[in-house]
């Protein structure tokens, strides 16, 4: 999985496990992608500051992942209703792919 | 939802995020229904202290889901995918009533 896309999706499950100010860090660099500069400036703390923050939130989110395995089963779970969805789609059931969508939305 | 079922719900999903020593009273004294007494003097602690930390447990499995929702959104997803297995078992469509099996059993 590509780096920036599994770390959203760390972001997305355990997120809101970090405190706030960790969650405002995180998101304006690693999500809005603001360079570690303008962020240390908003926040009137250093550039390594900002950095070693960052270095802890993937460490922290990597660590609840270890013990949660909820990204990966979340990966795995959406592969399967993706697959229903096809097989209902060729079977002709609206009433399956409709519960198939509504799923994926909320995955 | 019962309280029992409740409980064994919060802890499948996080308890991984609770100390070693606070598993193995959990699970002896509100999975496998061992008496407070019975538990203490295993643990060479008090009654009371067994109490506490089976309140102070509960209470930590509760802000996770507080923060998290998975419990919420898993007894939604086993709702969805039940149905949906119930349709594709309608319309003879036993790839997706397979899939389903394999996904309710994870879940």
């Amino acid at each position: 999985m590509e780096k920036i896309v599994k770390q959203t999706l760390l972001y997305d499950f355990y997120g809101e496990l970090l405190t706030i100010r960790q969650r405002q860090v995180y998101e304006s660099v690693v999500l809005e992608d603001c360079s570690l500069s303008e962020v240390a400036e908003e926040l009137s703390i250093s550039r390594q500051g900002v950095h070693d923050m960052i270095r802890r939130c993937n460490q922290a989110l990597e660590d609840y992942e270890q013990k949660l395995h909820l990204v990966e089963r979340f990966v795995e779970l959406r592969g399967k209703v993706k697959k229903i969805s096809v097989l209902a789609d060729e079977a002709g059931i609206p009433e399956i792919t409709a519960i198939c969508s509504e799923v994926l939305e909320e995955l």
